[in-house]
């Protein structure tokens, strides 16, 4: 692989590529519990024309390339198993142009979620998809990620307008245009979001955003069980209430949470809640959510309406895996992600408890269950005998029992490499068509290797 | 092609399989002014595994397939141009099942949204995607329709939740789950969504509904001029009103529905409006709305309340295509498709107008202007020397100044035959990725050939 590195200095800024323990150190994990392996040599481009000219050498040589945004992945998506070129879009973070009148906005992939909304602010435009993780927007586009607001605005995939990606073969494309909708080609941008750079690397993202909506609430509601939180979930769903968020926190999460941020929240099953509109409209659906919540049990509902104590509220949320992490030093975070129709949430969310007091697995349960997507969040002792083979096998139930009520092994992390091994059980004879793809997109297989599907 | 008869007439009932100059005249054209061309047969499948049997034939024998629904495309879509054999979906009609909890409904592709919409409202329940043609379903995914509603509820590809799909090599694949959301695999549900039957035919879709909403209003609203009622419309998308159809028509098109509904609706340019959600939010957003068209000039505003009313008033909007060639008989249709970012929507409306005119053509311009999508409808006389190439001229300025400023050549009727010319200028470079996926999924090339990407 030497030779690649001359040529790579051949265009690049010696600052922009280095072989330097401590950058192969950073580039060698995700968040999660998957294994370590660092890349050959990582690089930094400045624009696109660097991205096509990196894999264009890349491709020249048969190295592996492997796309990188922050790293806050959970499923080993930018563990470079295979070693090879690790494009780190750190340097590429310009916020290009604010479409205001088209609700749009253009931005390269190293801008992250909480940069760009401190940007919107300013022009009353927000971008609505919200994992926990403050994530590149790339990383976000790649992994198909969504979040807290996707039961009301939806997921990556639903924002992305266009993508500009340098191809396998170092040709730049774009995958869509700044029309509302097209029934033009291909859907080349539905094919990209979520393909985790196996088939191309995104150098320039074109996104929906919405207006800041005239007036929000946000409430917490605690329930003597899980089942009562997931079924009012279900009613409030059924009664076509557009909440804009509905997020399930076990008691144990709750516990993390008062430690953690020195809450004293009631540690019971809880819902939080949020509601947009406008005035009138929320208030009637906020009476219609009260009857609901307390048909199925509600102990105590608490609303705020301030906007600092919302922001609380949702740092409390965002912040669990952190909060676990916390808690748990010397750990390793491993958090299931399967989805599941809504019918089915009740009962899956009770057999994934069972099953972790049968394996004695310590962990919270929570999620966005307004999209019937849960996890299960374990903290797990590396060292100790038989725990990360347990803390698997719990994994492996749960995707099986989701697949088996119709549901995906993974509601919004992403496959990586940890969930490749359910990708012929979720998607049967699909897995081909995949394959057939991926080959014709990418013939010397250099675009993240073994990773999300099987060659 | 005479032994594939024979294979065919091996496993399909004789009335399953028919050369009848009837049925191959009948499988010869769309709704359109497409020049016509008959298949060599028709076959009527009955269930799935037919349709991979017939497949399997059709690639033994390197025969094109093109499937068909009802024949409302407006592209040349199911134009069997290269002759082969046509697979009609007319007797895979059946609604299978409707998932009350999850907001889902599986059907076979013959069905058509105003069936599916009669047995869904006996649950509480719609179907969103409405364009003006009482389509199929399997149509409707195939060319990725959208319609009046897609402002709020979105367009096919965000309804379809999986498909059943025959692959060119007679593979039965399904692309999706019954999770609301999933990151798993390449997105083949969203590939398929707009493939035009040139990847596979789909034999079963699983479709998102909703709730019919608790309150709603339509309201026909006329102004001075077209420009400002697209800014009204502008306005109102700005101010974040949640508006369910915002439709555009125009003076002339007005004339056509007075004519052929009887009706007494102002000559003048309108918008059809239609706003869901509960009473107190809905009134709010209504008292909005009358203020910002006010400030556009509004000349008169009608509200219908009364479920029948509001029925007629949608009725004139899906008819008025029907309403031009019964006014202009003997004539053929010609729909412009294009859809810009609402910034440039008034440009671009005006630009055609002032194309119309300069070309001497007469039509109508109206559309869903919510997305930014516009159609010019044109009655062409085939017989009057030069029209129809005058036609296709103003049809090519459209497509031109939309794609200039990033727009699409088709938002909704799709590339079928019409808009292939226009692929290489709207998408460049990722023409070739498209054209490496249609080679990589049907190498013989005999799924519905010639049509959305030249090879």
């Amino acid at each position: 692989m030497g030779a690649v590195i001359e040529e790579l200095t051949s265009f690049l800024h010696p600052d922009q590529v280095s072989q330097n323990e401590t950058a192969l150190d950073q580039h060698s994990h995700d968040e999660s519990y998957h294994s370590v392996f660092p890349p050959f040599v990582v690089v930094y481009p400045n624009k696109t024309t660097e991205v096509q000219a990196i894999v264009k050498a890349a491709c020249q040589h048969s190295i592996p390339i492997i796309p990188y945004g922050l790293g806050t992945s959970l499923e080993g998506h930018v563990i470079p198993y295979d070693s090879g070129i690790t494009i780190d879009f750190s340097l590429m973070d310009t916020i290009i142009e604010v479409r205001n009148e088209d609700f749009l906005v253009k931005v390269q992939p190293g801008v992250t979620r909480s940069r760009l909304n401190k940007e919107l602010k300013k022009h009353g435009l927000f971008f609505s998809v919200d994992p926990g993780a403050d994530a590149t927007l790339g990383g976000m586009a790649a992994t198909n990620a969504s979040g807290t607001t996707s039961v009301k605005y939806g997921i990556m995939r639903d924002q992305v307008r266009s993508l500009e990606v340098v191809t396998p073969s170092g040709e730049i494309i774009h995958t869509g245009n700044l029309a509302q909708k097209s029934s033009s080609g291909y859907n080349l941008n539905g094919l990209y979001v979520g393909s985790e750079g196996t088939l191309g690397c995104i150098t320039e993202l074109t996104l929906k955003v919405y207006g800041i909506p005239e007036y929000s609430m946000a409430a917490r509601a605690s329930f003597p069980t899980i089942t009562d939180a997931v079924d009012a979930v279900v009613s409030i769903l059924q009664a076509g209430i557009p909440i804009a968020r509905v997020e399930l926190v076990d008691e144990e999460s709750i516990r993390q949470v008062n430690s953690f941020h020195h809450r004293t929240y009631r540690e019971k099953p809880t819902l939080f809640l949020e509601f947009h509109g406008n005035e009138p409209g929320l208030r009637h659906d906020i009476d219609f959510t009260k009857e609901i919540v307390s048909d199925h049990l509600c102990e105590e509902m608490y609303f705020e309406e301030d906007h600092t104590a919302m922001v609380q509220l949702w740092e409390a949320r965002h912040n669990l895996a952190y909060a676990y992490v916390h808690g748990n030093p010397g750990r390793k975070l491993m958090v299931t992600d399967v989805c599941v129709p809504i019918s089915s949430l009740a009962g899956a969310i009770q057999h994934a408890r069972e099953r972790l007091n049968f394996h004695q697995l310590n962990g919270g349960i929570l999620g966005h269950v307004g999209d019937g997507n849960y996890h299960a969040l374990l903290m797990i002792d590396m060292e100790k005998e038989g725990e990360l083979s347990r803390a698997e096998l719990f994994n492996e139930e749960i995707v099986t029992y989701a697949i088996n009520c119709g549901g995906t092994c993974t509601g919004e992390h992403g496959v990586g490499k940890g969930k490749m091994k359910y990708q012929e059980l979720e998607h049967g004879e699909a897995t081909q068509v995949m394959r057939q793809i991926k080959k014709a997109i990418d013939p010397k297989g250099i675009m993240n290797p073994n990773k999300l599907i099987t060659m």
